[in-house]
């Protein structure tokens, strides 16, 4: 039993998302036990405890893969809202996921903003950002 | 004509990748004149040249993107060497790349390690990279 | 500002797909105005106001990829509607996202053609198409 | 008119997923009546009907191939419930699911444990697994 | 054996593309017959062979669509060569191609560029196109 | 330091995949040290160690999974030879991937039989495989 490995990993996963990361954690071991363990050790256990790159822009990776992949709403989901628990700003995730029609196509871009707009209003982030006056 | 988008476009693709990035254009522009100009304004003079974003984060951004599609290696390998141009470290690439198996697959990720070892090789980047002695 | 190519691509938008074309991109920039803006200038503005293809041409070709790509559901219901819109019979849609089976896999095109019901059924056409009386 | 691929192809999709298999393309066919025909006719009458591979294992590698697509959820339903019915058991059908994070991420993994624990309600089977004391 | 599905799928097949077409099925069929025999019959003789849409436009419908799958290329140029066989002229191939940047992203739409270069170079189509005047 | 999952990782890669396994990892742990080692600890020392699956079937879902992802061909070529070194038939490993033409499409299964044809020669094993002698 690799405690250590899943300690590390749990600590890391609160950083990145705070309580709502744990609470997806518990939700997926209450069915498949052994995947929600994995999923602690080897993304946050391995990767995300590493030093070699800031959580800013893990998640700021995070958020354009997640995008361009396309089938991965539910998990973009997640991680527009760590991104903004790490310390991100609203216009930087809006930013990375405008980004995303360059090398995914419109379409990827459009369903991630879609995301974004959800997870914003439930974070009282209002939209339109006041960004750019010149094009408002 | 859009001349303005296309000026900035330009410089904003010399900023991102140098000489390299122009002759990219350059090369697709004999065959394909009119997508090269689009190559330049859409992507480099719309998107890239916002000010919202650093060139350090949309390089790790397209990097993670370009390795989680999958299809996308020539343009990895372009956005490698542009992500060291504006400043990423060598390991910030890396870890970029290995994150990708968590939210990609290995497969993705190995394929864009390769990709990773080629552009390194050009650029005088030894390998493995002097960073973690507790692994070596 | 390009305001010559956002009037040609908002004109060429409502030749596209009528008035829900241009409500979508209304929806889009109560939210994120600036990206609704590049969606008008880009896709439409640069691309489909060219005269090389057909605008039939152009969106059996933009169905049959967003069928193929499989996480452009949304999109791909605003172009089965816009196909209609643009003088191709509901028997091409339906030929072009059979065809995908081909190429994509029978899952996208059944999943396309969930999508192309609930556009013909919205739009008063009625399925099975009188077709082909061998089969039926 | 082929109709010994056409009614090999329906005892196939019945050996398969019993009457669950032929109301799907039942549905189906009252919208897309050609289509329908050739999905029991080729995938059903010319593939599964092969005698090179068993009926588990068709079921065990479509189940991974459309978990590791990620567009597929619906047809991921169909298929968990066929990979039961030709006699794969529970812990068979999960442990695929979970290889798919390494070959295509942890995303469409999480997507595609979603997808079978609908199907496992549905079908009375109790998640977590009895399977392994160490983890519980 | 299915010999009328068959011979109208290698009739159709050789309609579509001409002895590259055959000679493509028939360097399958040494190491994989029964796969050859299905390539025929499925997608050409069921698919292609319907009248519901002409042959040009499911060319550049196919073309759009492995563009845009990004994977596909060794398909797509066979594709390419097919377009140009039905009737569809170097330009109208090109513009489905650039389209993909819209919807699949700019690395899809350039790689597809460089197979569109190759085919055409193949065949005796200068580049650039002579087409637009304004651009050049 | 993990050291029990890492040995479990590489006795079970030893037993997945023989010498042509560990050679892998070796020549990628000489450029990238720790993902080497994640390779070999989370894949194979968590997932294909379980004894809820077999090693047959395991390989046979892995190939279905990497042919129908379509970017994976440098994995499926070491896959399709563990599929072979586990004990699964020549035979199975062609269904298996004939079978992705309905999934993932045409293309992901012809170039997916590429491969297989490639790994087959350097294991001499001939094709066509002598398995139906109605086809021939």
């Amino acid at each position: 039993m690799n405690n250590e490995r899943y300690e590390r990993g749990a600590a890391t996963l609160a950083a990145v998302d705070g309580p709502a990361g744990l609470a997806v954690v518990e939700a997926l071991g209450r069915s498949f036990p052994e995947f929600a363990r994995y999923l602690v050790e080897f993304p946050f256990g391995d990767i995300y405890a590493r030093k070699e790159l800031g959580l800013r822009e893990r998640e700021l990776a995070t958020v354009a893969a997640l995008c361009a992949l396309g089938h991965a709403l539910p998990q973009l989901r997640v991680h527009v809202h760590a991104a903004l628990h790490v310390g991100c700003t609203p216009a930087e995730v809006v930013e990375v996921v405008m980004q995303m029609a360059v090398y995914a196509g419109f379409p990827a871009a459009l369903n991630g903003l879609t995301v974004v707009r959800e997870v914003f209003a439930e974070s009282g982030i209002q939209l339109p950002l006041a960004r750019d006056p010149a094009f408002s």
